[in-house]
């Protein structure tokens, strides 16, 4: 086979066939294949798109270009759940001890913040003594013992896609459908899950700006579950004001504790419940999402949710007190509120531009490797559709260097818009995608 | 700038401004941007097309690349000619000597040969003692004494379309009209022409495979040269079978001899009359083509072209008693005729796969610097149109290398076809493209 003709037939939009997407993949990652040719390939797809077919080949041939992880060991049926990247998103922290605690195995790999979104791994390592980087036979015990274990994605998993991505990046193909959707599901697959929940953010703080491409990525991904043989659930996600309260490591891990003892934001402690439903629905625990969520809801009000979180932070050698003295994690030196400067209702607080005043704050990465500030971040004290008074505080900003406040206090001064006449909160679970295609909510 | 911006740009369909493809060319010119960012902008242009400005951008800054030939010591207004490249397409020899016999000073770069189609340094390089490489003082003199001067494309000449299309190669982004325009344009520019005359073959046998793309390369090319102040004329001629008898090095210096000579294939003559008769024009030497083709019809019966193409043989160190004498050429060891297998009107002879059986004898190159045997090629015997009876000669193939004959054969055999019925061959002058738009032909 040649490159050359595998460019020419996508980019005369001729389906490829399994093996043609096979041999480029492979000689690709043995670079056998040059960066040109493969991003020719690569905008020649953004432009003709991918059949089912094709998308799940290039997943399989990803997943499978590193260490494929083997579960077996832990017995049940291991349900994980994927975001594709959102503010204030803390639903893997609250997740994960939550569906645990209902005796569903949860093994999962995680990544770290880039840009305006954060990641599971650095919040994690705001707890003090926290272990991220967890070796195979540790991994599957703490599964085996307590249900639960999370560790930072290792280069080995699926590395033909972390190739690829990098050039994506670089070459403005980042943003087609088909090659976000195998991405995504190579690393799931590549990570051992039997089946997948994706939680698939939509709006201004997402990576999706509207509904109907979000659509069309679950719509992809839940397909591509199905022909892999990975029965795959998607949840669409209103990311148009932050998710929770808090954005920043130690912020969250706070308000992560604040659900889990049945408290903090609505809105957060809904879409867990969501996600939670359908983990469980798919792990065959409830027959249905309605009945796990009231599963759920009797672990948060028992504690059982809570005293899960404790059981994994002492398993990967973190100091479970912080659950109940959250004083203990990374503080602030410098504290900051903003302030309302007029009367009216909030109608809009722009997630992205909180999550890059976020950023600046400390709390996130512009560049990868970049070193973070722990407790840096904001907390905000209003939701759209809420009225706020003059002077009333809408939000408030940590971090350790006073520097980064001026400029972050303005970023936030022009996210949150107010306006004198009230409008309503957009909807938060938008529908849910599964292989019989899309619905309302079915919890 | 930054390269991802103006991919990203480009990828979404928004005009780039001059500034920024300037930026983009040079820079990659300058190895500042890698092979992969200009391969993915390659192939959004592929599927984006460009604007007329754009692709005059493009055009400018690539022929600014290296060095811009002067020719403001000949007197007089330079017109080049520029063919895209068929079969058995001797044009430039015999239309240099022609348009220079008329007055008009003829200053070409041409090139070399590669896979079906023939290159005309090759073909002069079959004159004993012919040297293609002129440096520019004997350029510059033999166009100030004869009016005529021929010298191989120097690697100086628009190195940037060099580079980008070297990688246009090996990423499937060749077959784009812009790029295409751009592209030949640049190194017409760059080689010091005032005006252009441009041959664009249709058919089997031409790199443009229907009249309406070929009309919107013409069309794109026009434009160019109107908007760098270098007025251009396209005529469309048919590549449906090839254009004289003779395809090959030595053989085509012979029928070219045979047309200055007022003799050989009138197809051939035809085209070249209506080239010459445009490049009239364009030079100011004749108000109307039609004036032009009785002005060069003239010089053919005068013999005035004929010791033009001595003249410039011996002013260019070559032995011009070829002219009187074609057994002087190179000549071939094997010749082997082709006989029709039964009777019937010829109604088919693909360009191509003659042109590739030529190739194949030796006349051309199957990869770049493959030495030729300049002896070797094929001489046809019918045309479209014609009836021809069992065992009636067809073409007579010639060659240095007796293994090479019987693949040769088989394809020849399967590139003319017989019918019973007579079919009538298409025209061939489709048109002619100026700045007023397309016309049936004017002379």
């Amino acid at each position: 086979m040649r490159a050359i003709d595998i460019i020419t037939k996508k980019r005369e939009g001729i389906e490829l066939l399994e093996s043609e997407i096979e041999w480029l993949i492979s000689a690709y990652t043995n670079n056998e294949i040059p960066d040109y040719q493969m991003a020719a390939w690569l905008m020649a797809v953004l432009f003709q798109g991918m059949t089912a077919k094709e998308t799940a080949a290039l997943t399989l041939v990803m997943a499978k270009s590193g260490d494929m992880v083997d579960l077996s060991e832990v017995p049940g049926i291991k349900v994980d759940k994927h975001s594709t990247g959102g503010v204030a998103d803390t639903t893997t922290m609250i997740l994960a001890p939550l569906v645990a605690a209902a005796g569903v195995p949860v093994a999962k790999m995680s990544g770290r913040g880039l840009g305006f979104t954060g990641g599971t791994i650095d919040k994690l390592e705001a707890i003090p003594g926290f272990e991220t980087t967890l070796d195979r036979s540790r991994f599957i015990a703490n599964l085996n013992k307590y249900n639960i274990a999370i560790t930072g994605q290792s280069a080995s998993i699926a590395p033909a896609d972390g190739k690829l991505y990098a050039l994506r990046d670089v070459t403005a193909t980042v943003e087609s459908i088909p090659l976000i959707a195998s991405s995504i599901m190579s690393k799931k697959i590549a990570s051992g899950a039997d089946k997948i929940v994706l939680d698939v953010k939509v709006g201004k703080g997402a990576f999706m700006k509207n509904t109907e491409s979000a659509i069309k990525l679950a719509e992809t991904m839940v397909n591509i579950g199905q022909l892999v043989g990975r029965e795959t659930v998607a949840v669409l996600t209103s990311m148009e004001q932050p998710l929770g309260t808090a954005i920043g490591n130690s912020l969250e891990v706070k308000e992560a504790i604040e659900i889990l003892s049945n408290r903090g934001e609505p809105a957060l402690r809904d879409v867990c419940l969501t996600l939670g439903a359908h983990m469980l629905v798919l792990s065959g625990k409830t027959p249905t999402a309605a009945e796990g969520r009231k599963q759920l809801i009797n672990l948060l009000n028992s504690g059982q949710a809570l005293q899960k979180f404790r059981d994994f932070i002492t398993a990967q050698s973190g100091d479970s007190t912080v659950v109940d003295n959250p004083t203990q994690l990374p503080q602030a030196r410098f504290v900051q509120e903003i302030t309302s400067p007029g009367q009216g209702y909030v109608t809009a607080i722009d997630a992205d531009q909180i999550g890059f005043a976020a950023m600046r704050l400390g709390a996130g990465r512009e560049y990868k490797g970049q070193v973070i500030d722990l407790a840096a971040g904001i907390v905000l004290q209003g939701r759209i559709g809420q009225y706020v008074k003059t002077n009333q505080v809408l939000a408030t900003l940590y971090t350790n260097d006073e520097t980064r406040l001026k400029h972050a206090a303005s970023c936030l001064n022009q996210a949150i818009k107010l306006d004198e006449l009230p409008v309503s909160a957009p909807p938060l679970v938008l529908g849910i995608i599964n292989k019989n295609g899309f619905h309302e909510r079915l919890d």
